[in-house]
């Protein structure tokens, strides 16, 4: 116990930290021996020189450890540590439909809920504070956040063969938890692809999304096969057609843009403030999928760039560092430059552009 | 203690672990449950079905664990451990020339000793217990091999601008510390890279190496631009020029390959019985350096290829199974096919290939 309990204390202090306080696309600041302090939830102190012993009733010693802001993995269906390693060594497409649909199938709300606690516990012991969700029984997911103390934006996911029901079921759930939990829910509305969602559908899930305040969380130009489909198919991009069904306008988390083209670049910038393209570069090598996501052009269109793991399913782990250290070294070979994609750039993008 | 003191009792034994009975290119075999006994330093039993409680002074609960073979780390600088971190995100030229150099020039034998000894305890820690190691003042790094448990193939490298000094010392150190400490030591003979020693060194090393019935350990084909300033400036790749010197023909540990070309496949082929390619993809990320080792035509050539972490300066650690992993999705990545490189082909590397 403190020996004046009189005195002003924090409810615990973290003292000898190194901590992050600042970071650029080419630096970082770091300031060892810091000590912060919370009370009531929030961070109410961090001083780099500290002159004196923390006032707090609980202090941990974090010599040897990095403080910094927690981190967002900005899409993954969480659930999904259920079907951790159910598929490997095989091709996208199999994986879907020979393996990850049909077992899905099977899933019931109370794997939902476990599958997304077991997630949640895996994700903040690698530093996730908030997360993106775009799955099924999202309102086991919900209770999953609730019942935690992490941050999330949850989308139910759907696909137009369930139409109108999946629609209107996103948009019901959507507004039913928008800002709930505290504020520690946020939504979107999350139809599936546009290679598996309408037209229609599409622009209904833009339109509510505007009503609502949200944006629309979906799977689009997750690799170079699938978007000349799209063009071949149907003379559009699938980036153009989230552009002509109104979803940029609404605002948008993008997972993956593995396929995005030059020629997308421009639609994407016009809706920078309210569009994202989220990049989980371990699926990507898994799947064989490629070209990598063109985070170089992106960044310089001023579209937010921000990590994430997709489902355990696909990525295995929901380790954003390690979706971070995988895109640092990929992308310095994409570009042939092992000057670009500083670490202090991989940081960069872990906070401002994922939020 | 045992309730019979009489009985016959191992020295330990490693319960309900998940053991890794076989392995091939296709295919892995676990046996959970498995009771493993160590007797006299080495595997005395393997039971996969055990039906009785192990007989043995140290029990070792394995559940959730994996017991699996010694890893192999097949070329690496382990002193350099004290260079981690000195030099992040600049080209391979630079970090030679501005950084690792300047540094080394001020490194003694306490440092090697020291970081090795570092090294090592790494290493353990990520089921390393074997490595091959190229370096200097490596009397030193004999020692720390010395005072821990682990075995290492050692060559002491040298440049042509030390010569002739710089490869006698190498034959004399290969000579002084093969088979030693109870055999857990042998040696190679170490010229740095053909473009950094002139030819009559490596026959000179070629020499000794059969001479002494050891391999020559060196840097070659490290990358597409070096191999094409070989041909360029003196019409041969960097693996001819280990043909015409005798090298290949000695054997030889070959780092790292990124520039091996078709027409070298042959080369490497005819003498696949004592060559090896090894390969550490984090710094070929890292330096951005292309392409990426064809493992794929070496080994449908039969040459074997072996994971390495090279140096903790450009590898930022000595985790070989994370060069496994960075190995197994990014060669599907270059192969265009996600059902290629199997998790068990993977393993299957890990094993028989590297050593």
């Amino acid at each position: 116990m403190p020996d004046d309990p009189t005195g002003p204390f924090a409810d615990l202090a973290i003292v000898n930290c190194t901590a992050l306080l600042g970071v650029t696309a080419d630096r970082t600041t770091f300031a060892p021996g810091t000590t912060l302090e919370i009370t009531g939830g929030r961070l109410t102190r961090i001083d780099p020189n500290p002159a004196q012993a923390p006032r707090a009733r609980e202090v941990i010693d974090a010599l040897g450890m990095v403080a910094m802001p927690g981190l967002i993995n900005t899409h993954c269906h969480a659930a999904m540590t259920f079907l951790r390693g159910a598929a490997e060594d095989v091709a996208v497409a199999r994986w879907f439909n020979d393996y990850i649909w049909p077992m899905e199938v099977n899933v019931g709300e109370r794997d939902v809920y476990l599958g997304t606690l077991v997630a949640i516990a895996e994700m903040i012991e690698c530093g996730v504070t908030t997360f993106a969700d775009h799955y099924f029984f999202m309102d086991q997911a919900a209770q999953a956040v609730a019942d935690t103390g992490i941050r999330a934006n949850l989308g139910s996911a759907f696909f137009s063969s369930q139409a109108p029901v999946g629609l209107a079921e996103s948009v019901a759930f959507a507004e039913r938890w928008q800002g709930k939990v505290d504020g520690r829910i946020t939504t979107s509305i999350a139809p599936h692809a546009p290679y598996t969602v309408t037209d229609d559908d599409l622009r209904g899930a833009a339109d509510a999304a505007r009503r609502l305040g949200v944006k629309v969380h979906l799977h689009a130009s997750e690799d170079l096969a699938q978007a000349k489909a799209s063009v071949s198919s149907r003379g559009l991009t699938p980036i153009q057609v989230l552009h002509e069904t109104g979803v940029l306008d609404a605002g948008t988390i993008i997972a993956h843009g593995n396929g995005i083209f030059d020629s997308d670049i421009p639609l994407l910038a016009a809706t920078r403030d309210r569009v994202g393209v989220t990049h989980g570069p371990k699926g990507y090598f898994k799947f064989a999928l490629g070209p990598l996501t063109p985070i170089a052009s992106l960044r310089a269109a001023g579209v937010p760039v921000g990590y994430c793991t997709d489902g355990a399913a696909s990525n295995n782990t929901l380790d954003i560092l390690e979706s971070m250290r995988i895109t640092a070294l990929s992308q310095k070979q994409v570009r042939d430059d092992a000057t670009w994609f500083k670490s202090a750039m991989a940081l960069e993008m872990a906070g401002p552009e994922s939020a």
